[in-house]
């Protein structure tokens, strides 16, 4: 497949519509005091499975062709990516085989067996995460989808911001948070193709600054050991996402753990909804910026809202 | 003021729509599946100043007279009230007084204060509290408006269920937490007037089962020594609100806190957003009373999102 066109948002956007929630764009006037920014949350908390990564899980096993879905699907994925694929095989009614390190949190593996996944344990590295998924791919024949790395994952993700855009046209800026990148190259796609006059800003979390430091440097640099709370955003760029973000992110901002915790509390205290810490850091950046979003239409895109509730990171 | 009718509901409805949200009805297929049900809540959690509340101290301050107004208002109240009133006060930017016990929660002194409420502190026991109001009211001829035993503050608390019923008519069942029972009350009016057919059924704590103790043994049982971690309904029926409640509410069925704890956890992490214990009451009766509401299409009022975040019941 190629780099998503227009036509292919849109279509994926028709694609996964049946089996997707259309999540709310939430304001909060005290937040917006607070930043002094107009700013508009795509709630993708809200979103089946409670992250954005159904859309492109749900896009990629949909756009697969009747022998590729014979195969099932499979990927390595400690996080929301794992309980997205289960889901969209399983309303495929295929198998999908998930490779997931031995210390995930009892609430993701809980949530990919609740859709039927197939999961085999390994010891958290990435070396062996590669390297038994490799094993699971050979006796399996399954067909690989990877978290981001996918043109068809780049164009579901694409989705959240073309919903908002529908919704609230005319965005003076439009952020993501950043981790691997698929959901900022797809909402730079949309941005590009359905509202070119709306910047976009990428937030990342200053303990794992990959992207950053890959932008301002104009060459791929990986991820290591990275030290943040976000743990949606620990991962690289992939070499599909790192040059659409390239060409059509305007800056990558970094934010200190401490604001995204800020920023969290923030939104759980005043707006009453829940969202992640990878989903904080876009507004982390906002309040620690204000100069640049003062009086700007501003959207976010609320990546997830799957938190341990048992550990509370202002506790 | 007599007992609200069904003008009266409708009156304060237009009344107070400028000022409020009028809040989202939510569904969620998991806690459909969990307990057999069809639950529509509606989220009052969204509701300024986070709480149902607002609806009836809006309707109340802005039911007053032009001399009425000239006074000010005044109530004792530890909790969403405060809030709500001195929120209703200032938009009719007239002063609120309130009396709060000194071991209120940092948080709620601080919502009644960026409302630019007036506030005394008082030893945290009710003689204090009553004590405190009524040298306040001596020294500022203040107006009172009690938390729920005050026919104005029922007609607006009514609007909840209101809106309810006109989004998802042909409810079974309609579910609100006891307390004082001016949510219940009102709850009750509204489908009298505009649902007869939907029965409506109160969630009180076993800690604090007062109503449950007075609609059993119809009369009056004040709530002595309540123990529930639902801290907005540990107060005594009114003598406006229990006559209403005996004559138009079908069952109080009471819960542990056990459950209730669950029940906040349940709808937090599938539904990612926050409600109160006294919230979480109503959805914690379904759970232990499922042969109630099988298959049932069953209307509960999420009555509000104010939680010390700090201090999480299951941690």
């Amino acid at each position: 497949m190629h780099e998503p066109g227009k036509e292919d948002i849109l279509a994926a956007a028709e694609r996964i519509r049946p089996y997707l929630h259309r999540t709310p764009v939430l304001t909060s006037e005290i937040l917006n005091e607070i930043t002094g920014a107009e700013l508009y949350f795509k709630c993708e908390n809200f979103q089946k499975a409670g992250a954005f990564k159904s859309r492109g899980a749900t896009n990629a096993v949909f756009s697969l062709n009747r022998d590729e879905l014979k195969r099932g699907v499979a990927t390595h994925s400690s996080g929301n990516h794992a309980a997205a694929l289960a889901r969209a095989a399983q309303l495929k009614q295929i198998p999908a085989y998930i490779v997931m390190p031995e210390n995930s949190s009892k609430v993701k593996i809980e949530a990919v067996k609740h859709y039927g996944g197939h999961i085999t344990f390994c010891v958290p590295t990435l070396e062996a995460r590669e390297e038994t998924l490799k094993q699971v791919l050979s006796q399996t024949h399954a067909f690989e989808i990877h978290p981001y790395n996918n043109y068809s994952i780049i164009a579901g993700q694409a989705t959240a911001a073309l919903e908002l855009l529908e919704e609230k046209p005319g965005l003076d800026l439009m952020i993501a948070p950043v981790g691997g990148g698929g959901l900022l190259s797809g909402t730079a796609l949309a941005c590009h193709y359905f509202a070119p006059g709306t910047k976009v800003i990428a937030a990342e979390p200053s303990g794992a600054d990959d992207a950053f430091q890959s932008f301002g440097q104009n060459k791929f640099i990986p991820s290591v050991n990275p030290d943040t709370i976000a743990d949606g955003l620990r991962t690289s760029l992939g070499s599909l996402t790192f040059p659409i973000i390239q060409r059509l992110v305007q800056h990558i901002i970094t934010v200190d753990d401490q604001t995204t915790i800020e920023a969290m509390k923030l939104v759980w205290e005043r707006m009453k909804i829940i969202i992640e810490p990878s989903s904080a850091v876009a507004l982390a950046i906002v309040l620690k910026n204000k100069h640049i979003f003062m009086g700007k239409k501003t959207g976010i895109i609320i990546s997830g809202g799957n938190v341990d509730l048992m550990h509370l990171p202002w506790v």
